[in-house]
């Protein structure tokens, strides 16, 4: 049996940081950052709230505990927070939504394409106030790219219709941008042209952009202070976290690779769809395929070396700085070669 | 401007316990339940357990504490729970899913007809076991009858499979009974024969009924035992509630009375047919009707003091005790009279 | 053997309601009171909102409810209270106010004699500001009378004095009154006065007035309409309350009566003493003993009919309208015939 | 006015890597430790695991994630757990005990010696098991070296009555061991002699051992698969976190050396006392110095560029590897200089 060198789709968050990013790490300028505020986590900071055009950031160890903390200020009991079906939120981080926030979510049918809500939906979901015995809709939460729904992207006008939606009916906005650098990219656009009058927005340093461990969450000045605190309660106060900064500066130079992962995506889901897949056309780092039976698919696909993960019932491969074109290409011909 | 005399059709809660009841009240047996057990709540919680088929039963003062206490044993940080699209667990019970009792809720679509969900859509949902960091779906809640879908009654196959679609994923059952005692009668069965395999189960006697106040929540013996220590959490342990269980006790004996609230839900939905309006044939006692615009019709009914109320956006009438066939009668006259 | 008629020292929430108060349930006028207010629970509310020179109050199942909806709406996550060592709200009601108010309870060393803290015990504790990591002291919880420490009444100074020491420091007041009526009847004060400068008070109608059900949580008008809407999560909202809250206004006319309680006290006291029982003198309607093996003494004095309850490792009788002053004289004679 | 270097006794969570530590972190082997588990971070926990005689370990970013996990997963609703006074657990981690694990905590006052409760105390606050509506007391939790008592060390036998108290009495035992390695180091003792017994443990990488970020948290092999799920609930799920366990191992190889930080705090103990301040005799790297105006002196000292905090009311300064003798000699020189 041929032994086939690995070859892993499973997700951008297996990235390894590469030799330059383990130097800034092993060079960074650190302080206790409960006590003091590290400098390097400090920097790192400004440079994502400019990035984003808010006041503020806070480093945290994980975009779950980014959206969490953001929740958890946000939301008080009988609280209803909106979120288009699929979200991160709702399916990915535990129920810590409903559990420690507190909030009970309300997932919104993605009524205007994959991962996509309707202006109209956000209002008719937040509705006129009820009285004091119904719940009083507070949040609505978005996502941009939205990961189940294969990195698709919210465009910078509808982004605008729902944030206005919100506003109007009196919703403050949470924006889950894990991946918001992809679809920044993908539009050709600063991110923060698609954080526009967000009142908070969470970004992933660990996910395409190769950085170790780290997420931000940002918003105002008065949100960063009290993420702090509900950040320490979490555990999340790191002492010299400026190690983990530095590699997350590093990441941030590398926004503009992230256009090799979308062209390499592209390439994949041209490529299966040649063999003959069912493969829909990425619009940044991710490929979903239908298969007729997603069991035997992807363990088919872990016989090749060739390691994807399920998604809602279909094939998701993810494209990151750790696989190239080559490793598209080989990956093509390995399935090719069983086809 | 003629004066109406009101005509409350907003909710069947608004029964008043009439003087048979309150001579069974102020007569009834009481001792301090928290420290000794209240002899006529034990005696309702033993006739209640045997209606439904369990082995013990807890009396409450709503039926969202009945609710709350079931969903906060049968649910742990982490766990998910599923219930139909506009289930009062996740719409009408302010979030306390998920604030107190700390489950992450995933609405079904209600795709086998109003207020229905297919045992298929339960399986799907509940999928197979994931790796650590996904969430555990762990409990079905059902509604029957389904009180924002028009008080729709679950057959009683349909019930036996969605339990046994449960069973066969690993999840528990809770059975939010506030109307159960409707459906009984809309089928000719014992109220029994609707709980058939369920964990937990909660029953109003505040609603059809007529009780002024309380619940009862019920399910294994282990099960109340527990209910009983978190019902004294959330403060509804009472001392002498007696003189409430006195009036369920009465309430009890009135089940068969609810037939009449179904002919007469039947008689206003034929004639507000008959006068032009879109009705919904009604299965038990709710009426619901699409009107253009709410608000309009809602207050418009309001001058004719003809008191209904809005229920997903269309207009809910209520039939119960307190509004009888002449009532029924007066308020279509009234309504034709401005048609 | 000697069969004994029980005489139940256990608990003043054992009394029973009487002729009168049954009659004033069964003729309550009553209403829905989740839609419209209860008229007989509004009357009874205002009336207690008026006996405490308070804006508001809402009507509660019980007084953990009351506890419990004042400790929601006070305490924010990182939040800390503070209350005397053996307050209910620490020991006895099972831990919600950490578990649903999310508040870190700090005990006050009662440094003041028998369930008293100090003034200066309060500054100590309630501090500085800390910096962000640190919990805030938010809310101070007084309880007046003291149930543990054997109904000991705090006088209207020391109130005065420690009401000032939280609003120096920022801190709210909560006043657990279960048994506030007892201390005002001890003091000869009207209740007002010893609830001067809180934020919320809790009463008791079940206790030494007799209501069988029911207890209020009263504050500003604010509060009132906040602490609705938390009842209605924790299941405490019901329809017709209006029975209840009938029994509860007969209770408020009975609240001199608990001077006999008080004079029967002392009563048992004194006799207690003489048979050489260690006893401390009552302020109230609690009698506190203390003896060398608390489960022995217990079983003996359940053997001679004469209930009575441990308390912190003490036997605690407490006096009320079940029963008088024969019963008192009969308990200390079937006490003496055996010692 | 003299510019003086900051010599910085504030705490030993200051410490900041140096370059060998720095170096491993740069050549960590890493893998997505959510999906794989990354090699260098189960190598840190199957070292650690062995040290502390526990079956398995799990990283976490800080002592307050290891602690606030393991009080997840030890309490229920309903439950208390004992702590002595002035634990980090009651004081130093914003409540989380209560808010998120849903635990009350009841202080036990320090009766044999600072920061040490006696087996008597465990005993009598477990109590016998209390009616249904009471708290059931369920876990222990312990802190070796205790903190806020100045590094204080549990002797192993004291340890080993407490263990067994709690035992006896159906309680769990968490030991939190932020400064275990002092504890071990002043007693000579291998770490696992202090955690005997326990259920679970938590100690930091990241005082006195000088790593970064980063904490472990230890039990039984069950305990830790059920811990890796509610990490990923609060956020502390991480990627390739082996550039930090890199430094964690490193740190490992540094125990023995925090001896020279308890030598150094006798020298700082003893030249205080020759200026006449008044000291406790340090067990391990802490010492307490009672001054007459806490906030006069840390300024005071802040002038001379010695940087010490406040710790329940006294001047504490830690000693750590990043201040060595020159620096506690400097910092007796810059003292005595304005005595």
């Amino acid at each position: 049996m041929t032994e086939y060198a690995p070859l892993d789709f499973r997700s951008d968050t297996v990235t390894r940081p590469d030799e330059t990013m383990r130097l800034a790490m092993a060079g960074a300028e650190v302080a206790d950052d409960v006590l003091d505020h590290d400098p390097t986590m400090r920097l790192l900071e400004e440079r994502v709230a400019e990035l984003l055009g808010v006041e503020a950031a806070l480093w945290v160890p994980s975009g779950s505990m980014g959206n969490l903390i953001a929740l958890t200020l946000h939301l008080r009991p009988g609280d209803r927070f909106l979120a288009p079906r699929g979200a991160h939120v709702l399916d990915s981080e535990l129920g810590t939504a409903a559990w420690i926030a507190g909030g009970m979510p309300h997932p919104l049918e993605c009524d205007a394409g994959p991962g996509q809500v309707s202006a109209e939906a956000v209002r008719a979901a937040a509705g006129a106030a009820g009285p004091y015995y119904t719940l009083r809709t507070a949040l609505l939460c978005l996502e941009n790219t939205h990961n189940s729904a294969g990195g698709a992207v919210t465009q910078p006008d509808r982004h605008a219709l729902l944030v206005s939606a919100a506003k109007e009916t009196g919703l403050r906005v949470h924006l889950d941008g894990a991946r918001l650098w992809n679809a920044a990219v993908a539009l050709g656009l600063p991110p923060a042209a698609l954080a526009v009058g967000v009142d908070t927005v969470q970004v992933c340093l660990s996910k395409g952009l190769g950085a170790p461990v780290g997420s931000v969450v940002a918003g105002s000045a008065a949100f960063a202070t009290e993420a702090r605190r509900v950040r320490k309660m979490l555990g999340g106060g790191v002492r010299q976290g400026g190690v983990l900064a530095a590699a997350g500066l590093v990441a941030l130079g590398r926004v503009d690779d992230l256009a090799v992962d979308h062209a390499n995506a592209r390439a994949l889901a041209r490529g299966l769809t040649e063999l003959g897949w069912q493969v829909d056309e990425p619009e940044t780092n991710i490929v979903l395929a239908s298969v007729p039976d997603l069991e035997v698919t992807l363990t088919g696909l872990r016989h090749l070396g060739v390691f994807a993960g399920p998604m809602a019932g279909r094939v998701r491969f993810v494209l990151h700085r750790d696989v190239g074109g080559d490793d598209v290409a080989e990956a093509l011909r390995r399935i090719g070669s069983v086809s």
